[in-house]
């Protein structure tokens, strides 16, 4: 068939009730828009666990490995401790992301002049805020052997890991980047510590090479991470395309999140590597965690995980139009006042998360 | 003799024109408030490249090695082309801290009210902000071996780089932390990665274990550095004393400068270990760096130079109340209006490197 398989997992903490939204979501999509998806829902987390033993159960795990996309809400949360740690290890996201290959991961910083004064960063900084932050996800020094803790002689400790990256691992990320900059505004700028470290030097030298190969119609600058974070707070309109290695992008990519005032609304995606015809298997989620503190509440905001949705619309689905209907319908919302309490003013309404998702496909 | 010696080193690029006019200032102070300071100018950079053969002349070795405190300028620029890489090691940033084992590297974070305009972050985030990082400056990645580039039997190469600490690297540097929080605040937040890395698990072991051995009167806080990154951004207010790695403290440091919107005028200094009596080596030098766009012109903030000065007369010199005097007198020239070009309104009238000197002595 030519339906294209979508595993929807809520996981733990507040996942479950704002991926209930995005499921809405997609499922109008397909009712009303002829959007060709097989959904199929899996669990994950403490609830399988007690059930199987398995936060991941073998259930799950068919659903994901059948699917071209998987819809993933959230992990962790203090109910986590009721999880040995080797139970929790064998199903983790930084498993599945290596299990999967999904080696690049892009999470779009977008600031919406709605949220304006809910962000840190003041109004004329944010102005045309839009870019796209794409992480190297599963090498680096978070995969990197040797890793450990030692007894030294003296009977110190030592703890250590390696930074790692080879030629390949670099090329495909940064592959990435500049095909996607092709489409946007034709602007890669490239984040190490080339001044430091070894494997920040090979970094700039191959997605240079590549660059020059390649992509010369496409601008290339590089910065050094600690500049790099000054300039993301100080001028974040001046990017377009960011790529860096995974540590880098794991702390950037946060510190952009939070300045733009979105963090409860911004979506990613994880993507492995493509097929012959370019098809690539990808992980959609939200960049919030798991937020224990308000779970089962249902005052968590579901717009990371809708606005997720539209990405899966506009690269798994390739459905550009829906893709920016999903997107306008949230500006929609969000511009007729809807607001979930972490982007809410003093005083103001607060949507429950099921209400945003009803104002969402109200706007549609 | 109980004079206290100082290395005065402009270096390269701003760095002579901004260690200028903190000189004149240390020098205001030993000839007015009779502060102890026997003062030793020596060069650093092309020029002594040019007439020695190396960027860190024998003159100026022998002038740091005596001193018990360095003020520092800054090192790089265009120019460094002229200077083969194996001479500009020699004498690196890197190789000075690690040969006068400057392992705690501590740079407050402070906003001033009068700069607020030119501040990415809204007033209200900045009101209260008042913290100091201490970043580990003589390990961790930057200095970790095995290092290097290799070829792969395939044809590619692979980077790799060793992030490592030792219980006693980890301790001295968080003792460093917890001392100074019983001056301040009492609070201490470490920023590690131990969800993911050994180094940063055995790192807050071992903070927590000095802590509850030693200094459980101070409040200890654990942060992961991706959620780091965001609380600066989102409310930097809530910090005391954060201590962290070499890598995480030199992109989060520079992240926080940028915010307070004060990066041209903060201070910074590099503390090597304590003799018997307590005293410790140290480098004092500006937050910003060489800036080589702008060097020779005359309009470079000194105030990231003077306010070293200051923390050189509070910690080194051992006098608190002469340092507090100083700080005065620079919140007094700026609430007067003093502005170099760089923390200027448009339109407002913008002085000299020399004048804001002038603005600081007149105040004095
Ligand atoms: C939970 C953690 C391992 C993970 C990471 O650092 O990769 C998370 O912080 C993220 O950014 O997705
Ligand atoms: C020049 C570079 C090696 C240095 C560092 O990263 O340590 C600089 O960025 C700093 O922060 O002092």
């Amino acid at each position: 068939s030519n339906m294209i398989k979508v595993a929807v997992v809520g996981g733990e903490g507040i996942g479950p009730e704002v991926t209930d939204q995005s499921h809405r979501i997609l499922k109008w999509f397909s009712a009303r828009r002829g959007v060709p998806v097989a959904l199929r829902e899996a669990q994950y987390g403490l609830i399988p666990y007690l059930a199987t033993g398995k936060v991941l159960p073998d259930d799950t795990v068919e659903a994901m490995e059948e699917a071209d996309a998987i819809l993933w809400g959230a992990t962790g949360g203090p109910e986590t401790t009721e999880v040995p740690p080797a139970a929790r290890k064998a199903g983790s996201l930084l498993s599945l992301r290596s299990k999967y290959d999904l080696y690049a991961n892009l999470r779009p910083i977008v600031a919406n002049p709605a949220l304006a004064d809910s962000a840190p960063l003041k109004t004329e900084v944010l102005k045309d805020v839009d870019f796209i932050i794409i992480r190297e996800l599963t090498s680096g020094i978070y995969f990197g052997e040797p890793r450990g803790i030692e007894m030294l002689p003296d009977g110190q400790r030592r703890g250590f890991n390696t930074q790692q990256y080879t030629t390949n691992q670099i090329r495909r990320v940064a592959r990435t980047a500049f095909e996607l900059a092709r489409t946007r505004k034709g602007r890669v700028c490239s984040v190490d510590k080339a001044n430091v470290l070894e494997t920040s030097l090979l970094w700039r030298e191959e997605v240079a090479a590549l660059h020059a190969a390649e992509f010369s119609d496409v601008e290339l600058t590089h910065l050094y991470v600690d500049n790099a974070a000054m300039q993301i707070v100080r001028a974040p309109s001046q990017f377009d395309v960011m790529v860096t290695c995974n540590i880098f992008g794991d702390i950037l990519s946060d510190c952009a999140a939070m300045a733009s005032g979105s963090l409860g609304m911004l979506p990613s995606v994880s993507l492995g590597p493509p097929d012959r015809l370019g098809r690539r298997k990808a992980l959609y989620e939200p960049v919030h965690g798991s937020a224990p503190d308000i779970a089962g509440k249902g005052i968590a905001n579901p717009l990371g995980s809708i606005l997720s949705v539209a990405m899966m619309l506009r690269i798994t689905l390739n459905r550009p139009d829906d893709a920016t209907l999903l997107e306008k319908a949230v500006d929609t919302a969000l511009a007729a006042g809807a607001r979930t309490a972490d982007i809410a003013e003093p005083g103001a309404k607060r949507l429950s998360t099921q209400e945003m998702g009803d104002a969402v496909l109200n706007a549609l």
